[in-house]
Order: structure tokens, then sequence, then C-alpha cells
């Protein structure tokens, strides 16, 4: 490991880098590995490079062990076609992050913090998820060899159940205040020797770094004006704010974009606080919406992502499920297909475009972050059509 | 456009490299581009670079449009972590296509495809699938504005008709014999204006040469002994062993590895016609798998892959529906969630080490060819389970 510190995101209070204390036992606000201040990219032209040893000198680890990877990151930056004719937008991006080992960006987090974990000479790892992560953990688990514990809600559908359970993780649908869940876990982690990679664990929050790495090579070391992600916990949000201010450290770029947090109006906790102007978020009662991957009632790092925010002079938005409908099949429309969550920062860009916040000329990347057969029921609010023939007809049905 | 000529697989009769005669029109056998005699691979460091620029050497085009890439290619190969242990061969890989934009290998030559119909000024793309390639010509006809037709069959199910759907295509049902289908739209394309990508179009055989490409720099142009593919129509297979031959000729590499073509007990036409030494296949007349990827009853470039599999003097295995559920399990452990199609390589090579075809020290490589999430009620199968417990319990628990 390299000679850094966890810090407390609120009192800034210092822990060892080797510990698995990843929240501020004064504050219980989330810690932060210390930010980077120099380095540069291990560019190489060859296609066996894994993105922790690309962007080594941003991580926190002296050696890279790629035993592990299944090759996550190094997603594409694809172009909006459509914006300039449907929104007024001349230079709108999606970061499709739907490209990942198991369909979303939450590999990345995941191959940084069992690095991590087995750095430590951990033998078992664990995470609280009902969706993207847990089938991310199971999997990289699973490839490492190692003993993996998945908790999720007892509520959790059938069709999310096995593309987890297909990995043989130790699968407990747990009953009880999902919430509490994610602390309960850190302490019994440290009980058990379990590794917990949730949400917002700070070498997770590393992993997301990478998304604005690739983002700004990407963009020929351009900054775009705005980076908008979809939120829930808010450790992936947090990981690429960290990650555009450390490569402004390292100098290779010259300012910091502006991030914004999007959330879906049924379950707003951060953007709720942000519009009343309020220090820390409040937990939603009883969230409803269709972008379930972002349907955290009290995020675990929701008062961080506000005071990310407010520093970062950006903003809050959240949009409606039926604008999140609507920007779904606009990102299909694209080339792409998102689950629900995806489509949340297109929506907003709509929205912060018809209220004149966001300017025709601004550039905007829009982080696309797991795959739409993720949730195919989704679908069913598309109201989707297809004609039918017989073959002998087909000449005539097709004038 | 270069200037090379499309070839008659089997009789050698030439046609012009502008034209949509896909099948010869003397001996209706599918035709492929003239062999790539030289070329260099355009390696580069950046992140931005597309698989057609990367290998434009190889592709027909004397200029590549960017401007509706999805990103496809650049997959990871992935080498076994348990093979050693489980089937005694010291070095497998996992070419994983199901990173691509659309989850599967398709999208390689769905965007080869593209690029000739838009050289050749078509407006209005079309294919016939009911599955990987249907979502990956609906996407890329979306993404670059086209009218896009996808002819499925009547019988499709609603959970993979509506992924294709969202991208909004022309999607018709067709009711009638979906084998001749494939050869009605070859007309019909002539007829109305629309060029159809098919299975095994040239253009769409040309992208899967891009996998061959990889694997030899992802092995730093060590050729393996074996490539193991999924087979179906034929296009797949065919593509990566011409990517195999081309690099071959422009000395990038300095021998041919044998290709393996897997399919399904269950509809296995040329197998069949492999292992009772016919030159042509027969079709199947009650095609009956698991694996629905790869299940055509009398593949269109059937008997081309029988010549090129003697040719090459390689072999085709068929594995049973149970071995193919074993072989899916065993890809989740290495990490990988494959559509039950995608495991069969491995279910064949465990088959091939069993029967002595294939030695220890063999070099391995399988194609996992679509994600596991598209056809996720074939994990109904596995008996997958999980445990309940009481929030308050869990420690216990854990004992």
């Amino acid at each position: 490991m390299k000679k850094l510190k966890l810090i407390c995101t609120h009192c800034g209070e210092k822990y060892d880098i080797e510990s698995i204390y990843f929240r501020c036992s004064h504050c219980n606000e989330p810690l932060e590995l210390e930010e980077v201040q120099s380095g540069r990219i291990n560019q190489t032209a060859h296609l066996k490079q894994t993105m922790m040893e690309r962007y080594q000198d941003f991580f926190p680890f002296l050696e890279i062990d790629s035993s592990f990877s299944l090759g996550e990151g190094f997603t594409p930056l694809i172009p909006s076609r459509i914006a300039k004719e449907d929104l007024n937008i001349n230079n709108l991006y999606f970061k499709n992050e739907t490209v990942n080992p198991t369909w979303s960006f939450k590999d990345r987090g995941t191959v940084v913090g069992m690095q991590h974990a087995i750095k430590l000479g951990y033998k078992k790892i664990g995470t609280v998820s009902t969706g993207n992560m847990a089938v991310s953990v199971a999997a990289y688990g699973s490839r490492a060899g190692l003993e993996t514990f998945v908790f999720v809600d007892k509520n959790i559908a059938p069709e999310k159940l096995n593309p987890i359970a297909i990995h043989k993780p130790h699968l407990i649908k747990v009953d009880g205040n999902y919430g509490d869940l994610y602390y309960e876990t850190l302490e019994i982690g440290k009980e058990k020797d379990i590794y917990f990679i949730n949400s917002d664990q700070p070498y997770r929050v590393e992993g997301s770094k990478a998304i604005a790495f690739e983002i700004c090579e990407q963009l020929n070391f351009v900054v775009p004006d705005y980076v908008v992600v979809p939120t829930s916990a808010g450790g992936n949000i947090r990981g690429i704010e960290k990650g555009f201010r450390e490569f402004k450290n390292a100098g290779l770029i010259d300012k910091l974009p502006k991030i914004i947090c999007a959330q879906a109006s049924g379950c707003s906790p951060i953007y709720n606080a942000f519009i009343t102007e309020k220090d820390t978020i409040s937990r939603i009662e009883h969230p409803n919406t269709i972008a379930h991957a972002i349907e955290n009632p009290y995020p675990p790092s929701g008062n961080e992502v506000l005071r990310m925010v407010k520093k970062n002079d950006s903003l809050c938005v959240a949009v409606t499920d039926e604008e999140i409908i609507h920007a779904q099949a606009q990102l299909a429309k694209e080339g792409l297909f998102g689950q629900p969550a995806s489509a949340v920062p297109l929506a907003a860009v709509k929205k912060l475009k018809e209220s004149g916040r966001i300017k025709e000329s601004d550039h905007i990347v829009c982080i696309v972050t797991g795959s739409g057969l993720k949730y195919t029921s989704a679908l069913e609010k598309h109201h989707l059509t297809s004609l039918e023939a017989k073959m002998e007809n087909l000449r005539d049905f097709l004038k």
C-alpha cells in the first residue's frame, strides 16, 4: 500500500489505510482516501492492460494484482446523435458503463475493493445490495476464489436473484430494515473477518475515479462543463468528482467540471435537502420509482454528496418516472439500452436545458450506469408494438 | 471501397464488391471477400480508437466512418482460473464477447455491414433473427438514423421482443418457414432497396475477423492450438477463421489455430454431416436445445463451415443440454455469465479433453458469445438456492 491516509469527509479525522474502518468513529460520516497530488497515465497501445494498471499512479497500491480482473473499464464515450435536434445542445456524450463485465459501473469499485481486501489477507468478502453491486461482488468473488457473502432484501424479485445466485455466493435474504443492514454489516465484517465492499466504501469510491480519468482521455483533456450522475448511495458520484480533482492536481486537466447529482423524484433525499438548503439528508419514508437501482431512501454518503455539490458550485436535480421513461426511449434512439436509473441523467439534462440552467454550447457527459437487460419489465411502460405478416404477403406488406 | 472481389466459397465465381449479391448465383453457396494479403495493426494508446480503425488494413473500406460506432470490440481475453484443477488443461482462455454494446458478438458484424450499406447509399437496413442479431441491428440502425426492418419468428417470446422493440425498428413477426425467410429477405432486399445484414452475410463475416485479430494481440501473437466457437448459421466461425488466415498472410502470426465448430446435440446439422462424412448438411426437423441462440436447423453457411473445418484439419463437436448447463455454471465460477450457447465451447473442451483429443499442454480459446441476461429463464435449470435470516439473528447465522 502507498503512504496515504483515510480521512473523514466531514471532520478530517485520519485513519490508517490498512484499516477496515470505513466511516468516522466520531461523526459517522464516510471516509475517503487522501487526494493524490501527482501522477501520470500509463498509456500503452496493447489490448491487455487493465484499468488499474493504466491509472496505477492514482490508486493506493504499490503493486496491482490483475489476476482477478475481468476486463472492467475502458468503456466507450458515445457522442449523442440527436441532442442537437431534440434538446438544442451541441455537445452531449454518453459514458456507456453497461459494457462492463457484469454490465454496470459497479465492477470498477469491486475490483479496487477486492485489491485492498486481498492485500490485507482477507479470504471472505461481502456486500449489501439488491441489484448491480450484488451481481458484481458475486462474480468477482467467485473469480478470485474468495468466500462471498451477499445480503439482499427479503422481497427481492426472483428475476434479480438468479443472476446473483449463478455465481454461487452465500446469498442471504434478510428480513429487517434494509437501510440499517448497511451499518450492521460493517460491524459483522469486523467480527467475522469479512471484508464488506458496500456502496460507498472508500475503495469502491476509488474505482469510480477511473470513469473521470477515461472521460478526460476520451475528450482529449478538454474538461466538460457538466457530468451528470444517477445518484443513490453516493459512492459513484463521489468517485467521479474525486477523479477529476486528482487529474487536476496532477496537471492533466486545468479545471473541474460541475458534477450534477441526478435523482428520481420518487426517492430524492439528496435533492430534497439541497433545495431546502439543509446540511443533512432525511430518510424517505415511502420510496417509489421505476429507477430501482437508485432507490436508496437514506444514502450513506448523502450528506457528503450535499457538501461536495455545494463546494463544486453544482446542483441536484430530480426527475419523474414519466420523464425517466421518455429519456430511456431517447437513449434507445441513440443505440443505447440503459436501465431506468441510467436514463435519469438524460432526463435531468432536458429539464435543466428547458429551465435555462444548461446552455446550448455546454459540453455535457451523462453516465449510463447499467444495462437495460437488468430490468426488462420496465419496458412494459413503453407500450412497444410489433406487426404481423404471413411470409407469402411480405412484399405487399412492405409497400 | 478497396479493390477486392466477392468470391464464392464453393465454386470460386467472382462478384463485384459493391454488389449486394451475398450468395453465388450458380451454386447458392455463401460469398466471401477476397483474402487480404498484407497489412499492419494501427496500434494507438488512446481510448478513442474504434475496432474498424485499429484493423482498417484488413477491412475492405478505404475510409472508415466511425460516427455510428457504439464502441464494439476490444473485449477482454480472460484466463481460466479453474481449468487446471477442473479439466487438467494448463492454458484455457475466454474471449468475453458479452461486453459488446448490445452484449453479444453480433455488433462487430453489424457495424461492418452498415459501413458497407452506408457507402452504397442505402437508407434502409434489415435482418432476420430472433435474438442477438435482431437487437444489434435495431440498435445500430437507430444509432445511424436508418430505417430498420427486423423480421422475427411469430412465436418469439415477449421477453425477447421488447429489447428489440425499444430501438423502434419496423418489427415484423412473420408466419411461415423461418429458414426460408433468410433467402426470401435477400430477394426482398434487392426489390425494396433494403440492405439485409443477415447471419452469414459477407460483411458481417468480416466483422468477426476482429475477434481473431484481438486474440492474436492479447496472446502476444502466440497462436493458440484451438479456438472453439458456438456455431449456428456459421458466419461467426467463418469470420474468426478468416481473421487468422489474413494475419498469417500479413506475417503477423506464423501458423493457424484449429477452429472447432461446437454445436448443441439438439440442433447439430454441421456436426451430423461431419461425423457421417457428408459434403453437405441436412435440415434438422425438430431442433430442441436450451442453447436457442445457436438453434438454426439449416445453417446457410453450414456447407462452407464443413469445408473450412476439413481444410483446417479441425473438427466438430456436439454437447447435450445437460453438459451445456454444467458448463454455464463453470463459466459463472470463472466470473462470467454467458447465455447457454456461450457455454457450449467450454462443454466441448471438457468432452475433447476426456476423449484425449485435447492435451493438457494445449492452448485453447473459448468464444463466449452473448450475455446470460439475454435468457435468464435458463437459470431455472440450475436449481439455485438462497438462505433467509432475520437481521437480529445474522450473527448467529454466520457462525
